[in-house]
């Protein structure tokens, strides 16, 4: 199946907006064993829009776009489309009543004409309602001796992530060779290497097998695929077992989802106390809806005073060994669990740079002091990298600790 | 100037790496008055790699690549570029001795054989030397009738970003047109449309003058061209007064940035009492080198105990009003102000969705406290989209009410 991407609007490549919808459609595609021929990004002109359209359909067969469907003047996508395709647009009755339903909803007195220009859809075509914004989007199948699906979908990812998950991906599996049987993991603390090393006597006792890799920050996704779905069963079951340790529950896509997830089943509470990381561990966990049910929160304390007074590390600790240093981790480790009467914890505090190093304690060194279930680990770390590199490194370190610690394993 | 740009690898594609260098390139250009012609994602394989660069040239004159310039198997970029314009690879003697002393900083034994193949360099072409990593650069002259200029860089961003301000980018502005005069202002707390209607006028009386726009999350953009230093001098002045209480200094990237020079300027400094943000506007703040000389820290108070026991929110409050009021966040404002003994202070509480809300408090609704330089005002606001946007709405707009009264404007 070749898929290719138009993702359309200047505010792209004036780097206005970072391209996230590429990545949020690459990755469910992904998990259906799909990689998407190429992506291309263009201004909102129409030659632009028909000139990209043209190569894409002679790379691939479905065209996703993504923006330029809302109501306003640049808003071209859908007219440019249409024209070449030689379509005519008609006002679609379903779509304009969600339309206009969706007018009222925002409360805003009489409805623009142009406002309704959403709701006409080429001849032929079928919208995909929008239950999150104003413009619907729309599913082509062109006619002819070779025939292309086209997709477009409004640009606002919480517009997007919804319809391409509900709507369209229905639509594009319908299309997918229906012998084809998928498995997604997410494997996390091992790098790429390793996972394929200890993945390949799986592979070699699985004939049939297709297995990719992919590495994110926090995890590398492990992917299956084969038409025998017994193979499959085995396989997956070769995995379970080989990566018993280091696999997110299914339908899990973070560490820190993990982790909350397995706080609430050990009915413990996490306490953070950061420094260099400055509120991003907390920020991570509180990405999650639903946290709050195991995270009473965290103090970020940047200042000495901050750490003594709010987090109790004696003074002596502080001129002694400095704030950067293990015994300060651990003071801030059980500072932060008893202000927030938690059983689990996490502190950090290091050098994040890019200044304030010295040759005794460079840009990097970072102290990780994480409790939980009866364990408790104050390690030191040097990670490479920018400011922006060592924090996350530094946030996906702690969170990995802390999850294996709630799984039960003893780590060192 | 025709600009191209292709993104080159796999995970692009897979959603396994959010296409941020992107972005990156596209400000930085726009800075200068290009808008790239189009940018293209592809897998690193030499076909793909080609196809695109075909389509690209024929589109723009300047080619830049990002990706695969390492020393691993899925490297080809460079072979690839160099087979189709049939320019052999030499080995580059200082690109050699770069490579080389890369090497022996990472202090990893023996130089394998394969990790000098980075510093083979296309006949005739330029290495930039790479300060951050291994791989170096090329600058890549064509000849004939129709020249072209293509600049490959390494994909990682911390490798990317400095050699395109350090060595691209001086490279392709000698070809730009030599009597443009531009400038770029950063204005924040405006809509876009009142950005334009309050730029007419200016651009009315200076003939000549061209402007763009671009809104980000945090600001608007205003870009001025012109080939007359004069008219832009005087649509420089017009702008500064114009927009005098919303710009940002010069150089400023970001309200957080813009906030921490004037917390410096005014030696004052910040505390955060931080509910449904859940640590995010504290590591905005921390996203800047040197926030801690004016960011002693916050507490992210998740648990109503929290709010009580670290803030000294009065039990009452919490139970006549609930955690979500205004006399909440004005508890937690002067809470944590007093822990962290600082004379600036910014406290939220919220719902961000996407449970949690009812018919009297619903999702969206956030109280914001900010007090600063002899004012202080709690305001209720109520916030659409989905939690990361609540969340991402709510800390711009706790930063730029900060960022007004450090101004000495009066906010209500």
């Amino acid at each position: 199946m070749k898929v290719a991407i138009l993702c359309i609007g200047d505010e792209l490549l004036k780097g206005a907006v970072i391209n996230t919808n590429l990545a949020y459609m690459g990755q469910r595609l992904l998990e259906h064993g799909i990689m998407p021929e190429l992506c291309m990004e263009m201004p909102d002109t129409p030659q632009d829009v028909v000139k990209t359209l043209q190569y894409a359909m002679d790379q691939a067969d479905f065209i996703i776009t993504s923006g330029g469907l809302g109501p306003t003047a640049d808003d071209l996508t859908k007219q440019s489309i249409a024209e070449y395709l030689q379509m005519p647009l008609e006002m679609h009755p379903e779509a304009e009543k969600a339309v206009r339903d969706r007018w009222l909803s925002l409360k805003r007195g009489e409805l623009p004409y142009h406002f309704l220009n959403q709701a006409l859809i080429p001849r032929g075509a079928k919208p995909f309602l929008n239950a999150y914004g104003s413009a619907p989007g729309i599913h082509i199948k062109t006619q002819g001796e070779n025939p292309k699906q086209i997709f477009m979908l409004p640009g606002p990812p919480s517009e997007l992530h919804p319809m391409f998950d509900n709507q369209l991906l229905p639509e594009l599996l319908k299309n997918l060779d229906a012998r084809l049987h998928t498995k997604l993991f997410h494997i996390a603390g091992v790098p790429e290497s390793r996972v394929e090393e200890r993945t390949l006597p799986i592979i070699e006792a699985h004939p049939g097998l297709s297995v990719a890799y992919c590495a994110a920050p926090e995890f590398v996704k492990l992917f299956l695929k084969t038409e025998d779905p017994a193979c499959l069963e085995s396989a997956k079951q070769a995995v379970q077992k080989e990566f018993a340790k280091e696999l997110l529950h299914d339908n899990v896509k973070s560490v820190s989802a993990e982790v909350i997830l397995l706080l609430k089943e050990k009915r413990s509470s996490l306490a953070l106390a950061e420094s260099c990381t400055g509120g991003l561990i907390s920020q991570l966990i509180t990405d999650n809806p639903g946290a709050s049910s195991v995270f009473p929160g965290g103090i970020v304390s940047y200042a000495n005073e901050a750490k003594a007074e709010l987090l109790g590390v004696p003074e002596e600790i502080l001129i002694r060994y400095g704030a950067v240093s293990s015994q300060c981790a651990d003071a801030m480790l059980e500072g932060t669990m008893c202000q927030f009467h938690t059983n689990c914890g996490i502190s950090v505090t290091g050098i994040a740079g890019p200044d304030g190093g010295t040759a005794e304690k460079p840009v990097g060194l970072v102290f990780i002091g994480v409790k939980c279930a009866g364990q408790k680990l104050v390690k030191e770390y040097h990670f490479r990298g920018s400011r922006e590199q060592v924090r996350a490194r530094t946030a996906a370190t702690a969170l990995n600790t802390l999850r294996r610690m709630l799984n039960g394993e003893v780590v060192e």
